[in-house]
């Protein structure tokens, strides 16, 4: 077995033990953001973690009705961006909280006025030392250089930082039976992604809402695991341009979780079948033309962590039926550092 | 001649009457800018127009230091986001101004409180009228499905209104010779990228800063006039995972204009060739590895139009050359409505 299937497995628990151990952390954060609600939000991170921003974007602009900008580290390092932030939440997120450019530009948001929470997986990064609060993600080490766990206890903790925050009970009592409902999401047999991709060389992945952040994670998994190209968009981005792509038999994976958007997200489901794309399409069972079933989270802004779940298993799989090995992509290393 | 590369090389007349026709309205906006700071800025647009905006959204952190956030509509319009935005600036982009999503948001955050300014390129539209000022972009009626022209000036209108809002005058004075600039870009001999692309069927473009939002403009003219799989990436990001595709062969193109972030590309263009990548660099003529020469565009904040009025005249005969016709894309329309 692969360490990513086994991390991947594995991220259940970690998270029941996570939800546990930062309870009194997050109250007293979502405490402190009640009493001074912040303006506006920035993200820092690169990678999956970024990607993991995207889904803390989406919903703290939902919840909260304020901006969230990821600000590209670049801005800093090499362009000295003159940063004016009162007011403002900067929240960081990595796996090592080592990167370089991740730390400065963290450092220069909270000089600049911003309140600075860092989101890390290693305890004592430097990333949290940049940072006025660190929230740890009790991932555990993750030796697969494709992250799948930590990625998963982002997600988490950034939901129990919102419900805490939004003082959202239904959110929390839904927290609380996550990891049950993820484990039945690691078991969900999705092999007929596996007989349907084994020689595909390019698709694209569909989410929409919170669910596009988990579209763009499994595609960077198509990537790392099998060289697949695979690219991300939103069930509304792609009636401009993308489509132009898709001839018969060209695959797309569509994640259509129930919430708001999933109507929109079968209907597209439906046209591309008739134009004849070889479609994926993972819905919950209430939706019989699925082909890939998915576990239903409990709560609306938990669906996307049961969608990645179920992929993670999948594409551990996918790789291993294409001969790759997902723990070891060509070129990567585990911690990147960039300037 | 398609249309497409018709409108393509009418882009530098466009730009050179918009220049004129807007800098009244453009110093008294400026004007505004300056007497009521925004502590932070939104943007509201779809496809080729988002990419503007990620432009616009760079340059605008990197002088004023104030974050911009990019606003799915799908939050106004499928999750009605309790929106506050006080102190903002709202800044939507549309070639036609109708798609009702994005009229949807505009209103909505006009509503809660933010500056809303429409940069529009067909008058009197309903984006225009949900907002409280419109800049017209001039372009002139645009017959290609594939928008050239329309970015193009959607970007020459965001460096004006920057210069203005800045009283850059190195940059308003770099403006009043863009479109000779762009003429000679237009002229450009990029015929190294048509033979090397003929029969591609995917790629990466890579560019970084407020060059990234051309790389994306160039990856989403790939799909719709060639449907060549083209995924972009910023020079840093492409270290996170994507690099697992790159194998003896595989195509890049990296976009490499004067500026701060050339160093880091022109070493990742290294790096791709020493791993066998068939790597297209374009740069300007100080760089003696250069596969495709750069125009300069006389001002750091306009190389990326330089970049892009070059790659469209290319991809328009790249895509004569495939027998693919650029102004009639599979499946798309001009006017696309998402809800």
């Amino acid at each position: 077995m692969s360490l990513m299937l086994d991390e991947a497995r594995n991220a259940p628990e970690r998270i029941r033990g996570q939800l546990q151990r930062n309870a009194g952390l997050l109250a007293d954060l979502g405490e402190h953001l009640r009493r001074r609600p912040p303006v506006g939000a920035v993200t820092v991170a690169r990678g999956s973690s970024d990607h993991a921003a995207g889904y803390f974007a989406y919903l703290c602009m939902k919840l909260h009705g304020i901006p969230v900008a990821s600000l590209p580290p670049s801005l800093t390092t090499l362009s000295g961006a003159p940063w004016r932030l009162s007011g403002q939440l900067a929240l960081a997120v990595s796996q090592s909280g080592q990167s370089p450019d991740l730390v400065a530009t963290q450092r220069a948001l909270a000089e600049a006025g911003a309140h600075a929470l860092a989101l890390v997986n290693t305890p004592e990064s430097p990333l949290g030392a940049a940072s006025h609060r660190e929230v740890p993600l009790y991932a555990g080490l993750e030796r697969s250089v494709a992250a799948t766990k930590s990625y998963l206890a982002t997600l988490s903790a950034m939901a129990q930082l919102l419900g805490h925050w939004q003082e959202d009970h239904r959110l929390l009592d839904a927290l609380a039976g996550l990891p049950e409902r993820l484990t039945r999401a690691a078991e969900a047999d999705w092999s007929p992604a596996i007989e349907a991709l084994e020689a595909a060389d390019r698709l694209m992945v569909i989410g929409r809402g919170a669910g596009l952040a988990v579209a763009q994670e499994a595609a960077l998994k198509f990537k790392e695991t099998c060289a697949i190209q695979a690219e991300p968009f939103s069930g509304a981005e792609v009636r401009h341009g993308p489509m132009a792509l898709i001839g018969p038999g060209y695959p797309v994976l569509v994640f259509a979780p129930p919430g708001p958007e999933q109507a929109g997200l079968l209907a597209l489901a439906e046209w591309l079948e008739g134009v004849g794309a070889r479609v994926l399409l993972a819905a919950d069972e209430a939706v019989p033309r699925r082909h890939l079933t998915l576990v239903d989270a409990g709560h609306e802004a938990l669906q996307p962590l049961a969608v990645i779940q179920s992929f993670y298993v999948m594409v551990a799989g996918l790789a291993a039926a294409r001969g790759s090995d997902p723990d070891r992509p060509r070129h990567l290393h585990k911690v990147t550092r960039t300037l």
